[in-house]
């Protein structure tokens, strides 16, 4: 993938150097020789990576790392130092400031251009969904967004697939030390029935393994469907430098070499399981979005958006399978009474309990959602003639037996509810409209002709209406 | 980047060359050695690719691949055909059932590992995006979603970057014939000035240019925001294989070789047109889930949702700014009785009308929101305080002074609607919920004191009470 890279150095011949390497690559290729320029490039320009010299004079390369990591609309951009710093201390300081890796000087040019690549193919697989959080935000979907540097790394799950003993047993007292909870397997087969069962942050592999390739073992992780988004860091030997590439191309985030060096361990897994969150947190947005938009605010039921989609699709199945389809349309009487005697408040919590109760009594299968206002619809799918009266009633039942409680004078409030139902047989091949206009006309009934507290449903209404004794009619006021 | 790729050739030496190549590379290989059984492994394992010879006993490629292309669930897929055909006519008809490339054997290692590589990076971008409309659709907030091969290639706006006259005269001609628009330019800087202006389907780009790096042209193309989504068809001569290898690394989607023979070109720029289409449609989903979550479906105006969060932050900014904030909750006069009469489709017109209406008398950036049922919100940021009395007029007269047209015996309804307004000063920092409830205590005592049809604030609401005179009742049954 071509990106944009920034090369920041104080001195011009290594930023040449650099230049031309990446040139030669096809980069297109920005350049800063002091940290104050480099600043303002990033907020500029918004490159793809980063390649930040450490000593330079005036504000060096800490502190530009610092500051952008800072800076929730650049944090993502990923960084790599280069210093002819050796000493492990600042390695780590780097790394903690949010440097995505740290390469020494002289630039071995396998080490620079794998790394490269791999942290601006991770950058782009990252933006689709940050721009996506952006609309969300922009939206209201979600809260402002915290940036990625914003996430926890604490207690993270981790799984490490190491035959030496001895090593495994030292890295897992540095990561238990730090919160993590740890589990050792030896084999990658071992490692692929542990992964079956649990969720892990992170996954570190020992490409040293002396019964298996382990890069062969990074592929797989890669490739299998459940494995695909957690990070991979690979333990290696400082002579595995073509390995080590050969498994950043085939999509293993980072790479840590013997003898491991506790500090370092903690601050790239740190950037691991902060970037698996972050990645983690922007799917899920997305999800809550969707559910938003199918759900009602107020009550948690489904809207009617929801209902008018699946009611077609129930529609269609049971006469598909020659089953009947049962259509409620229920009212809460003299609602609006209660909204300008007592207030929305009141209104809002009736509402509340009523969804609650409707859904308490019916299957998990029913579908019951709130049209808008006091008017809700309740499906039951592949019913028998005999039985949607009888939810029906035991519906109306559940709301005027038991008061509501809520902040009335009184503490509580009795309400009713009306009932309208239709039963739609699969020889009609009814669309969603006519189905609820049917339940809606039976529902006009129990209001207007049998005054509200009641069921009816299409033939039933009409046997029964002439001898109809509504239970137990509630005033408002009571 | 690591995957599962499906080699299938009838003859067993071939396949095993394949696999070895392939696992050299840390790809998982899987192998079938018929059509049918290719077709069986496809369905159970899902591969990431497949390479596909042509010519097998019973089944062949081409039929394989239509098969495979015409599933909805495994057309995402790519295949590349292999085969020892050359003539043109065959590898048409292979990227006409719906191929992604043909290779010819015996087969140039870097093409294959090129193209593997390109086509595996392609489909997990989009892999990504399937996921979620799988979601979408799931909770029905889209159609059941049409598959990559069912997108349209009709009318594609091309833009062709050749600075050989002749030959883009040829190009041109072609691809106009089959329904497309075409833009030709003859420079990376000219072309790049019709980009920031025009959206553009497929960039058709030469690598041979005479005076600029066409290749460096294609890494610019994909680094940059703009044209970063847009397909990228290289014209290459025969012997620029580690070119094009290089191009396809950087992002190129495709290739085609000198001379360019008509109907290859038109078969696979078909197949960039049709992924570019699917990947926009992708994109689109995601953008309608978000609106739905926002919006009321039947009035298209913000939903109670949108409105609470964004009240919030125009509270706070107005506090910041040190403005005021007016609130006007507002109310359909005698709904009820409009749906109990004349039915909901009556009650629906009614509101969407309303909602019009509202919409036409506020400015763009004033906020105006179906809470539920026949109530709205208008909310008018930094506004001097004279200003909310005189809007929450003109809103009232826009809805007494002209009968509503709808389906009643008199074809028209007149309605009114009551208004109450408070006007929240900088210095108070109310919350979102007591600037509702301020207005909605005013909205009160205009339907209850001041029998409706008239705009009650909390102040003026005092002073003119005594002397208001609503002005033209309506009645309902008139």
């Amino acid at each position: 993938m071509s990106a944009r890279v920034l090369v920041v150095d104080d001195i011009l011949p290594n930023v040449k150097l650099l230049e031309a390497k990446l040139t030669n690559e096809y980069y297109d290729v920005l350049t800063a020789t002091s940290g104050a320029e480099a600043l303002e490039k990033v907020e500029r320009e918004k490159p793809d990576i980063i390649l930040l010299d450490v000593m330079m004079p005036g504000m060096d390369g800490f502190e530009v790392c610092t500051t952008i990591k800072k800076n929730p609309l650049l944090a993502h951009i990923p960084i790599v130092m280069v210093t002819a710093l050796t000493d492990v201390a600042d390695k780590v300081r780097g790394l903690e400031a949010g440097a995505d890796d740290f390469l020494s000087k002289p630039i071995n040019d396998i080490a620079l251009m794998s790394r490269v690549r791999s942290l601006v193919r991770l950058k782009m697989a990252l933006d689709e969904w940050r721009i996506r959080e952006n609309t969300a935000n922009q939206l209201g979907v979600v809260e402002e967004s915290s940036h990625v540097m914003a996430e926890s790394v604490e207690k993270a799950n981790i799984l490490l697939i190491e035959d030496r003993g001895f090593e495994a047993q030292k890295i897992e007292q540095t990561l238990s030390a730090d919160s993590h909870h740890m589990v050792i397997k030896d084999s990658g087969v071992q490692a692929m029935g542990e992964l079956a069962k649990h969720d892990f942050d992170t996954i570190i592999v020992s490409i040293n393994l002396e019964h298996e390739d382990g890069l062969r073992l990074c592929s797989h992780l890669r490739s299998n469907e459940r494995t695909r988004h957690v990070p991979i860091m690979m333990i290696a030997e400082d002579h595995d430098m073509k390995k080590i590439a050969h498994g950043l191309e085939i999509g293993a985030h980072d790479y840590i070499l013997r003898p491991i060096e506790r500090n370092e361990l903690l601050a790239r897994l740190r950037t691991q399981v902060r970037r698996k969150r972050f990645q983690d947190r922007l799917r899920a947005t997305y999800e809550i979005s969707l559910s938003m938009a199918l759900t009602d605010g107020l009550t948690g039921l489904y809207n009617r958006r929801y209902l008018e989609v699946h009611l077609q699709k129930l529609l269609a199945k049971n006469t598909e399978n020659n089953k009947s389809t049962a259509v409620l349309m229920i009212d809460i009487d003299h609602f609006k009474d209660v909204n300008d005697t007592y207030g929305h408040d009141v209104g809002d919590e009736i509402l509340r309990v009523f969804a609650e109760r409707l859904k308490n009594n019916l299957r998990s299968f029913d579908l019951v959602a709130r049209m808008g206002g006091e008017e809700f619809v309740v499906v039951l799918p592949e019913v028998a003639d005999d039985r949607p009266y009888m939810v029906s009633e035991r519906l109306r039942l559940a709301i005027c037996d038991e008061p509501i409680p809520c902040k009335t004078p009184d503490g509580h409030l009795r309400i009713s509810t009306s009932i309208g139902g239709a039963i739609i047989k699969p020889e009609e091949q009814a669309t969603p409209e006519e189905a609820l206009k049917r339940a809606d006309v039976c529902l006009y009934k129990a209001k207007k002709d049998l005054g509200r507290n009641c069921s009816v449903f299409e033939d039933i209404g009409k046997l029964d209406a002439a001898n109809y004794k509504p239970r137990g009619r509630p005033e408002l006021d009571e």
